[in-house]
């Protein structure tokens, strides 16, 4: 008929910013909305989120500001990348059923730009391989690593975080490329994640350790060739206290100073400063276009079975604001996604 | 006659470490002695200390040990670098009148092997060129700016201490080389110096600016590719905030924290991670197969006028030690020497 539309427009369930975190973000900050999904203009396409990856910069998103990103407005959607399907597209070079990647934000039906979507290469690994070990917390480990770091086999890596998404596959990435591995996590169970799972030498778990100074010393006792410091603060200080001669320290995450009441202060540069070491920060999207060389990489490793990922999975995008929580209390096991609707 | 001696074995005076520092060092830690000086071996050199250097690193030497390097064993000559005059050689490839640098120690007529001695090449610059504008300090210069902070043309450069030894020598590099230059210094003159002599666009005097963060936002509007550290400490942290993209901190030094009661704890290192930063540390003598390149081109420098060095010339080698004081206290303009006897 005439008038049938030429597709079903579908619901696109919102979770909005509300209000600004004080401490660990959750459910309080956000509200829940329903509108008609919007119809794409030529360029666009219409997608259905399948995956959303929880990260932990998110919650500097949530603030005003930060020194290389605008905070969200109060009202927005909440910003979060993810995997989706096309339901219907107005633009070249996608058809309705096609997996992309996108910042999607917490919403189950975004409307997109084709130019901002990346398509899934299924030929590299599933949806659930693309929001895991393809995904871009598994790209940050591996530029982390590789350009930062600048991994050399035989290296002796220490990883703090090492349960968490980008950890655990920096500490099978130096693994797989013959360094020696110690991870630091919070809890028996993430210990013996990392060591029996992940391959790692010996796991620190931080929250038993009084001394973590000391604690490093008997796990690394030949020092630290690079350390991959996902969290900051007293962590990276006792780290500091370890290096070798030419040590590199990898700034990935600071998960520990997110909700500091004030900065803390690390006291030990002049061991970097002494190891003639080198502390270098960086962000994955400056290696956009490098990517691919990442996943081909990681996707061989998956194949070949030595590179595994652990995804928590929380279903439902109500979810999304616990899950956050979660994260910046340590209470998952594994990459953190929520899982908005089946594949 | 057949007794006459070979030559006349002078005294050597020198000055021993008796007691380690607590606080700034001056000449209660040291004694005074006179010994004929000792015979040069097969392969050694009997020298006339010409000049000694002052630098920072001598502080760590007093101490029971660094990470790097042995403290000096009390009642040992102190340690030191300079520039001496070769009265007697039982060493091949050297003859009496010769200039060389080495690690004399504080005293007037040391004797030491040959393959410790490097002839200074005149063809470079004078005696005074070589304990100034050829000395390490400006070679720790030359490698800190270059291979650590890969300096570029039109990079915005902030230094610190930078009318001292090493930092006189930065500002210049990085001012020939096309870059702007901020200069910190404590006091009217040394500040006056950094703009006027050392070609600096701006100097910063932190003694009388309150906030020395605010100060450098003024002085550097734009941020700073390259923060060139002497000093360490709150200087350290209120750099690290003006930081541009891609920006390089030098750790080079931090005579900031070499009497501090406990070390001061970086708080801004959130900003380094932001700016995708490298912050690294080194030791010049690392560099000893390349020293050449750097004397060449400090040389050429110096000969075509661009490159200037003030030096702070201390009379008598008993000054020695009231030099290191003033060296730990600031008042000291220019790179500080001992003139231990006249060219």
């Amino acid at each position: 008929m005439a008038n049938e539309p030429l597709y079903k427009v579908p619901t696109n369930h919102r979770l909005l910013l509300a209000a600004r975190p004080v401490g660990v973000p959750g459910p309080e900050n956000f509200t829940a909305d329903a509108v008609p999904a919007r119809a794409p203009a030529v360029g666009e396409v219409l997608l259905e989120t399948l995956y959303l990856s929880l990260d932990p910069a998110m919650r500097s998103w949530m603030s005003e500001g930060t020194s290389y990103k605008q905070g969200i407005p109060l009202g927005d959607v909440m910003l979060g990348g993810g995997i989706a399907r096309v339901l219907h597209s107005c633009a070249e070079g996608f058809v309705t059923g096609d997996l992309v990647q996108a910042r999607l934000g917490w919403q189950t039906h975004p409307t997109i730009a084709g130019r901002y979507l990346q398509k899934l290469a299924l030929t590299l690994g599933s949806a659930e391989d693309w929001i895991g070990p393809l995904g871009l917390s598994a790209v940050t480990a591996y530029f982390g690593l590789r350009d930062i770091g600048g991994l050399r086999s035989n290296d002796r890596v220490l990883v703090s975080a090492a349960a968490g998404g980008v950890g655990q596959i920096a500490v099978q990435i130096a693994r797989i490329e013959g360094c020696r591995v110690v991870g630091i996590a919070g809890g028996a169970q993430k210990c013996a994640f990392i060591t029996d799972e992940l391959g790692a030498a010996v796991a620190i778990d931080y929250k038993t350790e009084k001394d973590l100074s000391a604690a490093i010393a008997r796990a690394c006792p030949d020092g630290i060739d690079i350390y991959f410091d996902n969290v900051g603060g007293p962590t990276l200080d006792a780290a500091l206290e370890h290096l070798r001669p030419g040590a590199r320290v990898v700034l990935c995450g600071r998960i520990s100073q997110t909700h500091a009441a004030e900065p803390y202060g690390v006291r030990n540069l002049g061991r970097l400063s002494a190891a003639r070491g080198r502390m270098q920060g960086f962000l994955v999207f400056n290696y956009h276009d490098r990517y691919d060389e990442a996943r081909t990489w990681l996707a061989a490793r998956r194949r070949d079975g030595s590179l595994r990922q652990r995804l928590h999975v929380l279903d439902g995008l109500v979810q999304a604001p616990i899950g956050l929580g979660m994260l910046f209390r340590g209470e998952n096991s594994g990459k953190l996604v929520v899982r908005v609707a089946e594949g």
